[in-house]
């Protein structure tokens, strides 16, 4: 019945391009971990401060359970990261974990993480802006007074280069990448050095600060409650760390073996970051206040609204290198970019996710198709909105925006492990080699333990930051989930409209002729076309119909199509508002009402330009008449395009869309030339 | 060959609605005054004020120059309306003064005119805005002090009732435009009473202020120029004159002569309310600046910044009647209300100009529809936002406002007149009755004073005004002639583009068959629909195509296909990156490359939906698609619509539409039913 693919096989391999493409787009561990890396290891240059900022509540004598916290941290991001290796083994499509939660757990946990992840890229872009423009700030004072603007600018720049389509080269994110982690840990080392070997006393610019407890002699319950916001905190170092369970398909064979070691060596880097910056700012006696104008004494004095704090990261690199040295700046300008590689990373996540959804019908469907510029546009477009509205209202701010940040990632986290939970237990019903069932009670040991301390974490952060702004990321988590459901409802309601009553499809009444009608307006190459096409269909009745709109064109018109002979019968409509709808509508629907089995088949004539105002300046009328044509039943409308000259533009404008580079399409991987999916991804989904 | 109107006269003639309207748009002489005359009336609320404010330059003893100002505006009255009482008798079309220049002195005086007035209207809207809300502001503290937002506020609102189409009933414009003519009449005639007979002594607001003069002792030249710069500011009073000469359709038989006696009414009503406000004034020493804040003194000292200044008509009225009393605040809200309905006429006027000048080329096509909604409202928008950007750089400050408002009046004033004359010449070379050919040439003497009277005036204007703010109103009219033309050119390339090259249209190639597809993603109620049409439609070949996206749902539309067992054939393209567009182009090509003779019929199942939001969920890949399609040589593309049950939505609000008053539809008259234009009309324009 079907002749799959004789002719359109000749056209695909007649491209050259696309096996090209395919190369170059699989990523070896060196590369693919500045892409995916990007974000977690981005988030040490403001974890350390918010962890102290939170401490300093109690005063600077709290600054020594900073180093617990660390240690919870990291055990943290251990257990993350571990149990990520196993989704990346389980799960080598890339799905991530909207597609793990969705397959073990059902739609709804599906949605929930889907809704997380969505509020999360917002986030993303808003948290990695704002302290992007910080860190830079430290180094340049102008970035610092006007840091709104600033993080706004940064935000269009990233916007325009994802609409245009950069294309996201691994070398892009790796030079500034490895320049941050091979600068931080260099930071470490020579702080080390100097504080352990050379006994050298390395001050932070804030070191002669003092500190003003908000709470003082806090105790029991209120200290514990510090301690475990300022481990939520502290957490923000681990958001990101799910970004490479969604690129397995981006990497070089073995895939999943690649992706659980670059996510290895990716929590081995946060962790030592991480806690050498805390380490250092003990050291250096770095001084964080969450409001630095009030807590914050200068010679005993309030440091005042025009204090601008410093992050840690730019404190601590200014003690060991001393500020405005070459390694500061280096240093200082490596860490905005990097922050800001991190917030396009959301840029690129973002399509993949809306990909992912729109085929599962939570989003619009033409988000689906993977190149499709326009709708990627729309939703980087809106993703930009959204940030730069949260970037607005909390003044580029990135301690405020953090107390948002943490809730989705934290949710996602735990819905995936625990979806992993249920999957090692299918998979363990039906396994009966030994080796495989011990592997399989190992991971599921490992997902259920990252389930369980993920769980409390995210207890945790809602107990200790709901009233701190995560409750605005839970609204905006509950309006996506909202949409999503509404979506999908108005999808399903529309495919049972549509479905076929009985078996043999024939509740369709088949119509019984088709009498044709060519809309003419005067007697030029577009009209002559639509006639020869119209009468090629030969259906049983043909004629021309004109809407009498000046009576001297009409009157020309009528002495012209007698004088060319042309065999088609032409009915003028009369209209004596000079309309065109409205008449041509009441002659059709008059048609319809003779005859109500046959169909009436209206040919436009239709002119193709090229540039934008020509569109005002034509085909307004025919644009109108098709749409309200539409609603009259029993009626098909058919475009007989005539491309004038300027046509050529818009053609090549087409072709250059064509060859635009979706963001995240480096990181999706290559485009598997569909064919029947296996394992996992086969699984009927509940 | 035209079987004319046979059918379509059935559903005509059955439209009982259609001829209802007819009677009801004939305007009675006494509703026809208030309609077209609300303009020239209201702007006696302004332009005695503006006379004085010029004057005050020179001190309050200049103020004694006003009478000879007042003769003069009201000699220059007399010109126009006797000039436009011969436009009236000669062009009963309606056309007005672009279609005079056009007719008469060729398409670049007419887009100069047209030009002329629609800078006009827009300037229409923000003057008359302006003085409305100042005059509200006399009696209303709130307005006064809020003046831009209050302004701002009203156009809006004029703007959405436009929007909607709220029938201009002559009613609504009667009340207000009688009230205010009989109030400013009763004023006149009280105070007058009170002044000669009662020798009471009358006292403006203003009168105890004293006036410093920015130039004392102005003589020879200076003295000349700053009287002329009075009388152009008096000739504000003009404006809107020419009103009626675009209305004479609307009037009640026999047309031209109600028409010319409304104009004689109008002018006589304007020069009473003119010189009489100007006198009153006089008698109650009314103090106007042109900077009040600095050239008003009270008590010897500059007035300041927080002194308002009160319109001439409100002072004159405080005088007679009392401030605050009820005669003086009927008339304060009477002048707003008249001038609103005066910036009103602008929204009317312009659809009016539009579809003429869309008739001519010179704006896009569909403006030419008289009931189209879409373009009225772009339009009516257009006209907002440049009267409201005017009104909020100007501040609302009807003064400054005014400088830029004459300049296009007179254009139009002068190039009319100066096509009259030649409009007579032209007839007096054929015409051989002695008795028409004596009352030609007293018309053309009329016209010929007109023209150099109005001419004489322009100059004046030009050189008193350009540089107080007349060179913006001359910009916008270049932009606009500029704009014009380039759509007149476009439009013409076009047309030669299309025209056929050889006497039988032999230069179109003959297709020799249509290869016909049906776009198919699964198979439901649309898919069936979009089957059965094309197969009505007998092509040489048919088959169906569907993109393969997701191979499961491929697959099962594969099965489906087969069980169901269509008798079209199902070709199924591959799409790696899940693309619709790209794959199904690249086929259609390949058709076209084997067999470049035929043409490709693309048929496409098309959902129509009803709510905003379902657009963005259904057709977008299909719309897309389909505007590539067209780009594509030697291929048509039929809408196969399903009308899904939300569409009735669309549909109810589609005939709302349609039942839409255009506005401008009751100063247009009756729309004449489609038969041969008579006199003038039909002549040939150059």
């Amino acid at each position: 019945m079907s002749k799959l693919t004789d002719l359109p096989k000749r056209i695909l391999i007649g491209e050259a391009l696309r096996s090209d493409r395919l190369g170059e787009t699989l990523l070896p561990k060196r590369i693919a971990l500045p892409v995916f890396a990007s974000d977690p290891l981005s988030s040490v240059a403001y974890a350390p401060g918010e962890v102290l900022m939170v401490l300093s509540v109690a005063g600077f004598s709290a600054y020594h359970f900073s180093p617990w916290i660390a240690v919870a941290v990291v055990v943290l991001m251990f257990t993350v990261v571990a149990s990520y290796r196993q989704n990346v083994h389980a799960y080598p499509s890339g799905g991530g974990d909207y597609e793990v939660a969705n397959t073990n757990l059902g739609p709804r946990a599906g949605r929930t993480v889907a809704a997380a992840l969505l509020v999360d890229y917002v986030l993303t872009v808003a948290v990695s802006v704002s302290s992007g423009v910080e860190n830079l700030g430290s180094a340049i004072p102008f970035v610092s007074e006007n840091k709104i603007g600033v993080a706004l600018a940064i935000i269009t720049l990233l916007t325009m280069m994802n609409l245009r389509g950069v294309k996201e080269s691994g070398k892009i994110f790796a030079i500034p990448t490895y320049v941050f982690v091979v600068g931080v840990l260099a930071t470490i080392v020579i702080g080390m050095f100097k504080a352990m070997v050379l006994d050298d006393e390395m001050r932070a610019p804030s070191a002669a600060y003092e500190v003003v407890a908000e709470h003082s002699d806090l105790t029991g319950f209120a200290l514990v409650f510090l301690l475990l916001r300022a481990f939520s905190s502290g957490c923000a170092a681990l958001t990101g760390v799910e970004a490479i369970s969604n690129g397995v398909p981006a990497f070089r064979k073995p895939k999943s073996k690649n992706a659980a070691s670059t996510l290895a060596l990716m929590g081995g880097l946060a962790v030592t970051m991480f806690c050498g910056i805390i380490g250092l700012a003990m050291a250096t006696d770095v001084k964080m206040a969450e409001n630095p104008a009030k807590d914050i004494l200068i010679n005993g004095e309030p440091a005042g609204g025009s204090y601008h704090q410093d992050p840690v990261i730019a404190q601590v690199t200014a003690a060991v290198f001393g500020e405005g040295s070459i390694g500061f700046v280096i240093l200082a300008a490596a860490t905005a970019l990097v922050l800001f590689l991190a917030a396009n990373t959301a840029y690129n996540g973002f399509p993949v996710l809306g990909s992912i959804l729109a085929q599962d019908r939570y989003l619009p469907r033409q988000l689906h198709t993977r190149g499709d510029r326009l709708a990627f546009s729309n939703g980087v477009v809106l993703l930009a909105v959204f940030a730069a509205v949260l970037v607005y209202f909390y003044k580029a701010d990135s301690t405020k925006l953090i107390q948002l940040y943490i809730v989705g990632v934290f949710v996602s986290f735990t819905l995936s492990q625990t979806g992993m939970v249920r999957h090692w237990n299918r998979h363990l019903r039906s396994e009966t080699d030994p080796a495989a069932r011990r592997r399989m009670i190992r991971s599921r040991a490992i997902n259920a333990f990252g389930a369980f301390f993920t769980g409390l974490v995210l207890v945790v952060v809602l107990l200790t930051k709901f009233t701190h702004g995560a409750y605005v990321a839970v609204l905006g988590m509950v309006v996506f989930y909202a949409m999503m459901t509404g979506i999908r409802r108005h999808y399903d309601r529309v495919s049972e409209e549509l479905a076929i009553a009985d078996e043999k499809g024939d509740d369709v009444i088949r119509p019984a002729r088709v009498h044709s009608i060519v809309l003419v307006s005067k007697i030029h190459r577009p009209t002559l076309r639509a006639l020869s096409y119209a009468k090629l269909m030969r259906s049983d009745t043909l004629e021309a119909v004109s809407i009498n709109v000046d009576l001297h064109e009409t009157k020309a018109l009528q002495r012209d199509w007698m004088e060319r002979g042309i065999d088609v019968p032409l009915t003028v409509l009369d209209s004596p508002y000079r309309e065109i709808t409205r008449p041509f509508i009441d002659y059709v629907k008059g048609l319809r009402r003779e005859s109500p089995r046959d169909v009436v088949s209206v040919y436009i004539p239709e002119y193709v330009v090229g540039r934008w105002y020509e569109h005002v300046l034509h085909n307004q009328s025919a644009f109108r008449l098709k749409a309200r044509l539409l609603f009259t039943p029993g009626v098909m409308v058919t475009s007989v395009p005539y491309q004038l000259e300027s046509s050529e533009r818009a053609k090549i404008r087409a072709r250059k869309r064509a060859e635009w580079n979706a963001p995240g399409s480096v990181r999706r991987g290559p485009a598997a030339p569909a064919k029947p999916a296996k394992g996992e991804k086969s699984a009927p989904k509940k």
